[in-house]
């Protein structure tokens, strides 16, 4: 498959579109996977799967699951049972992969936290499996740690996908969260066979905030052929998601946007 | 040694406050250390020397060397020069320990200023020994690594330490940098008999910014107690600085700010 081919528009990238512009942006510049988002759905997974198919497009992923830590019992019951329906709207997407963000330790330790995160994946995987979704683990960048996820290297996830040992668990390679890492290279290579995903975006100097920080590709330090092609060398040759919290996009996106991430694409990923 | 006998001002947690200032706090507050920064010195780090030793201080580093990497050789020579420098500054401070910062790649690959920050620490070795100045790697937070420190996790930083394998190298502890490495226990552990100083503050959520991010001890996230039990059982009894970057700390400084690193220092470190 041609570099081009495995490129795929994450909604995020373009977050004031509806589900109907992004599809139409996505069929107008041939591209032919979209990373879906689920507040993108708007509680109709079965619409947003008929117009993405209408489309001719396909769904790399759908984010996101995961989130399991909880300070009670009663609210850890609810994230796993909303973890169930988006494998249920994954699987209604056509989405192989059902993207797993751990949350963050939310009245727990870290370690508890981290515990939780696992045993929630391990009672999701019997679900994932008979719904044909795979379910991807992918570590966030650690100034993450706090807020959003106590999985923070790719060191991490591999362990906890070996120690879950199964063919329904993988992890997701985002460059974003994981440049930094000097065992980054290693873990890449430990994690063939079960890399379900590779997100691709920029870390910009100086960066402008927490959450709002990433950058288009080639607008700042990450060496994002060097990953893509260790990423590659690994064995995965699926879709690439782009995928960037970016205010200034936002506010500017139209058709030139989606020109622009084709571009960078193939010039620096 | 009681835990507040430990204690240590790091001078960028008062940062308004000049040399002078700081040494009078701490003398009135009977604490015993304090780690000096060298913008503080002034370029007469016997002046400062001398109004350390008369208020019966003692010093617990000097903060900071570093930085190797540049985009020209002439410029990297003007580091290493720098950095030679600052040794004679700790040697005339009685400073113990140098701290090292990596700095950022700077116009270099991440692996080529890794390999930068090694040589410049090797070189920088016999001079330091015969000065009678330990120097201490401090890896930063992975949010640092673009703009800061390619050295971003204690494993990194042991493995340059046993690479360098030299008496007068070591590493430095703080739990900012460090509380959400899945490793740092481990890797805690392993830097038995090379920790040469453990620096406290706390993460706060949300996170402020990126680098005015740290918070007072006991108003964050870290496990504090728990890490500086994990530091004790590796074997270190020396000071621990308390360095809080903070723009409230800054804006409001004055004895209620010494007073109330005391208390929540004896309550959560």
């Amino acid at each position: 498959m041609k570099l081009l081919e495995r490129l795929s528009l994450n909604q995020i990238t373009t977050n004031p579109w509806s589900m109907e512009q992004a599809v139409a942006a996505c069929e107008h510049n041939g591209i032919g996977y979209i990373g879906v988002w689920r507040h993108k759905l708007e509680e109709d997974p079965v619409k947003a799967a008929c117009l993405i198919r209408s489309a001719g497009l396909r769904v790399s992923s759908l984010c996101r699951g995961g989130w399991f830590s909880a300070p009670s019992d009663s609210e850890r019951r609810e994230r796993i049972a909303d973890n169930l329906r988006a494998i249920e709207e994954a699987a209604t997407l056509g989405a192989p992969m059902l993207v797993l963000v751990a949350g963050p330790a939310d009245g727990q330790t870290l370690d508890d936290a981290r515990k939780t995160f696992m045993d929630g994946v391990a009672e999701m995987l019997p679900v994932a499996e008979s719904a044909g979704v795979a379910l991807g683990i992918e570590p966030l960048h650690p100034m993450y740690a706090a807020e959003r996820s106590v999985v923070v290297t790719l060191k991490q996830a591999n362990d906890l996908a070996e120690r879950l040992s199964h063919k329904s668990v993988g992890v997701v390679i985002d460059a974003f969260h994981v440049w930094w890492d000097p065992e980054v290279w290693r873990e890449i290579e430990r994690a063939r066979g079960r890399i379900l995903g590779f997100h691709v975006s920029d870390w910009p100097v100086p960066l402008p905030g927490i959450l709002m920080a990433r950058a288009m590709m080639g607008t700042g330090v990450i060496e994002l052929r060097r990953l893509r092609e260790a990423v590659d060398a690994a064995g995965y040759t699926g879709p690439i998601e782009v995928e960037i919290f970016n205010d200034e996009i936002w506010k500017n996106v139209g058709d030139e946007t989606i020109e622009r991430i084709k571009r960078n694409f193939l010039e620096f990923v």
